[in-house]
């Protein structure tokens, strides 16, 4: 069982930001990426929407013997994790939320914490809840910043333009008011790319929480908890989408920071 | 036939930006805004994908009577006009895409135009080639202004952001060189959100043309030459999305120009 893959699920190539630092946290393992390129982004989509197409997606992986599945988009997270474990018995499933909202509890002296994310997610309010069951007394100021979305998805996401989409958005949490959040998560797959954006207009003091980090040590330490890591060989990694191999290629390059070839992208229909 | 509504329809609430050209032009018809919400943006999908979402939408539109159907989006004008044709027999089907090149050569004194649009529209040389068909001399510089839909969504228009992102896109086209484009088509539905910023981008001596006005006028000319143009009474709208309609009241009231209620949008299934 250990040998068999991991899935890596997003609704397009975000989630190859948490399979960038799943190779890095598991160097030994197998993965399947499948990004729902026909029909991202969900962020701005309803739950309704976005479950039944994390459904569809978790029933086209049913088939491929997975150990585990990481849902890597933080609005199926939010919404779909349930309909997706209903159509994987057997295969541990887990989101992006829970996993950055404990490491937010842990990194935050106040209890002040900000989560920026996709309309969808801060309206779901998952990490909002999420937090207030670590942590009751929680003060949380959830804010939707969709153009970091579109800015890494462009690849612009250094220089003045980024920079002052940045302060644009964060010009509030950056202030020196006493009640000030000391902690942001990044609720998004796409904004680890403008780390060094969010980090110039926050400056030195925040604790930034990339959801990314914390899901691939998550996923580590219940693998190697369950018996189930692997323990040596090469990794590998399989793409899948929905739609449009070369774009994925294209775009999902800077995302994972290695290239990918639109021949190695498979294109599935769910 | 006269009292029969129009159709427009678009991938999201970009489209509005045509409806409410017409509703400028036309002022007495009765209108039915389709966005497909569910499934934009259409722009960075494949051309399949947006004829199979398109089809489904004119299948959807098939039993409201329509005299005719303005396909808002310029990327389904590009791939899907057959493929909606075939399902609205009988129905007046325009695009976008060949009134706006229409307008580009009659309004281009040296035949250099520059057309700017989602990557699927670029890609896809809709553009290109229709204005090559009317003019065959003409020299074209097309280009993917991606930050442009996401800018106009968030309701970004104006101020340093905007302007930067559009001298980013724009600088190459503003220069003096004695080749540069004289005309600019704005060949995507969200982009005469932005005219300001490109305005101030380029100068004022580029003519810019806006395929919205353009494929308004059109219709008009279309509906009153075959006599089907209605010449009295109130203009009404009712505005079918296939998901989140909160989102579509709230966005789509800043591309309309008028308050749309979260009320007044019927959800339906595509």
């Amino acid at each position: 069982m250990s040998e068999a893959p991991i899935g890596v699920f997003d609704s397009g190539v975000g989630g190859l930001t948490v399979l960038r630092a799943l190779l890095s946290e598991l160097p030994h393992e197998k993965f399947i990426y499948l990004g729902d390129t026909a029909r991202l982004p969900y962020g701005t989509k309803s739950p309704e929407s976005v479950t039944r197409y994390a459904a569809q997606a978790a029933a086209a992986l049913a088939d491929r013997a997975l150990k585990c599945l990481v849902v890597a988009c933080n609005t199926a997270s939010a919404s779909s994790l349930p309909a997706m474990r209903e159509r994987l018995p057997g295969v541990l499933v887990v989101g992006v939320i829970e996993p950055g909202a404990q490491a937010a509890c842990e990194a935050s002296p106040t209890g002040r914490i900000a989560v920026i994310a996709t309309e969808g997610t801060v309206q779901g309010r998952a990490y909002q809840e999420a937090i207030l069951r670590r942590r009751g007394d929680a003060r949380i100021q959830a804010m939707a910043t969709p153009l970091f979305v579109a800015l890494a998805e462009e690849g612009l996401v250094s220089g003045p333009i980024a920079l002052g989409v940045a302060r644009h958005y964060l010009a509030a949490l950056s202030q020196a008011a006493s009640d000030a959040p000391d902690t942001l998560v990044l609720g998004c797959t796409h904004f680890p790319m403008l780390a060094g954006v969010i980090r110039a207009a926050l400056g030195e003091r925040m604790r930034i929480v990339d959801s990314a980090a914390t899901t691939a040590k998550e996923v580590r330490q219940r693998l190697e908890g369950a018996g189930l890591a692997r323990r040596a060989g090469a990794s590998a990694v399989r793409f899948l989408a929905s739609d449009g191999a070369e774009r994925f290629a294209r775009v999902g390059s800077r995302f994972l920071a290695r290239t990918i070839a639109p021949a190695d992208v498979e294109l599935i229909d769910l």
